[in-house]
């Protein structure tokens, strides 16, 4: 099945996408069908037909998103490394997060750089998780893209800065449950900037594999509900090319996961990115 | 003046600390003081005299723990480094945070170290703020242990995998708003171990000060009223000495900053910490 967050008729809903359209399920997003006990499987309640659906950031407000860096054995390779013995954890924050079509709003003068990833959606509180018990808990996948200001990224040892700006991560379209999609049987993920394919892997190449990740994550923190937990990125980022190639105001990003969706992001720089402050 | 979260005849609720003792405040604990929109000054409706109040952590909700390393001179030089240009951050999130008298409960064989701080608390919603703006939004200040698991930060590139253990960092005892502290001025830091002094240096050598830190956060993301920052470690840490010194279940840390408070704390370590699993 495929789940959502949609704008319609001046609010917004979760929803659940079906072969008619939308369906409205009882929860203003997601986040909150999630953190309200709701499943994403066939006892989610669903309501009415919506004819006017606007997509958006699925899950709008993650409790943690965590992000793993250096999963894709090509991408490690381009970097100079070796195959990892523990995945590389950063962390985003739910205001980071975008939806499929939302304008990605950064700092004009910086290095921005595309990271196309898998995100798995944490179905199930866990805590000490062993693998069987973390891949129980997937609730479903979904795309999002790790936009990465590389300069600060890189000023200090700690990737943080360059990976947790306001409205910089794309995410969804849907959320698309276990039973439909197999990440580890290989799923195929590209991103494009202008329609110039610029990364194409498979998820089969994931050094760790989503159960994985939520297992060694919840070793050290609780995972809940509506948690998002980004994969890690294939090669062909900018910053590896020679030479650098970075992201210009107007261009237009797009990531897809196969058998999930794609995400068209426009990039735009500006001196005072996302003035309006959030609430 | 200074605030605090207590627990009081089996609920908790935010509090002012006045000559007289603990008053209650109109909310179950500081954090939702803060996000209702309450300020930290003599604003803030005093209610009944608490007679049984106990002290819990300050703030058990904030949206962003951010975290400053390598901000003390001394303890920039024992990591053999030079001093920053910019900040270096990372994060915890709220699950990691325990009160003033609570246990560290973490994973057995693990090398647990101390980190004696100084934290800020965020009052005003910020973005893109200047110095004085940030300066301005500076609710007060509270005392905090990033205690880290050595050899998880350091299993990887990213130190975020041994800084965000849940129950992990003590904060506290209470919040004391700036017209009583100036950490620029200078606030003697001191960490004990079992009674023995093992970290002490005075606030005033932090290469960022408070406002500093707040100001760069908020070029990248969205600082609100509740927000922690914690502005790093002086010298003293376990794992800088020679032999390498990490603490052991059963051990009393203390974490003490001159006109704010102590923290008391017992370290546990067991094969499955908080295997009560929060909800």
């Amino acid at each position: 099945m495929q789940f959502g967050t949609v704008a319609t008729r001046g609010t917004t809903t979760a929803a659940a996408r079906t072969p008619e359209g939308w369906r409205a399920l009882p929860a203003p997003d997601l986040s909150g069908h999630l953190a309200d006990g709701g499943l994403l499987d066939d006892t989610a309640p669903l309501g009415e037909l919506l004819d006017d659906a606007e997509v958006l950031a699925p899950l709008p407000h993650p409790g943690k998103v965590v992000c793993c860096g250096l999963n894709y054995g090509e991408h490690i390779r381009e970097t100079g490394r070796e195959l990892p013995s523990h995945p590389t954890l950063f962390v985003k924050y739910a205001d980071s997060l975008v939806g499929p079509t939302d304008d990605v709003s950064l700092l004009a003068g910086t290095d921005v750089d595309w990271e196309a990833e898998l995100a798995v959606v944490v179905g199930a509180t866990i805590r000490h998780a062993d693998r069987d018990t973390a891949a129980a808990a997937i609730a479903g996948y979904t795309v999002a893209n790790d936009v990465s200001v590389r300069d600060w990224q890189y000023r200090t040892l700690q990737w943080f800065q360059g990976k947790a700006w306001d409205d910089s991560t794309p995410t969804g379209p849907v959320v698309v449950t276990p039973d439909e999609v197999d990440p580890t049987a290989g799923l195929t993920i590209t991103c494009r900037v202008n329609g110039e394919e610029v990364q194409r892997d498979s998820t089969k190449t994931l050094v760790f594999d989503s159960a994985d990740l939520l297992a060694y994550i919840s070793t050290f923190t609780t995972l809940r509900p509506g948690d998002l937990v980004l994969t890690g990125t294939p090669g062909g980022v900018g910053t590896a090319r020679d030479p650098q190639r970075f992201l210009a105001d107007g261009d237009v990003l797009e990531t897809e996961v196969e058998g999930i969706g794609l995400l068209r992001n426009t990039i735009r720089l500006s001196p005072n990115p996302s003035l309006t402050t959030r609430a």
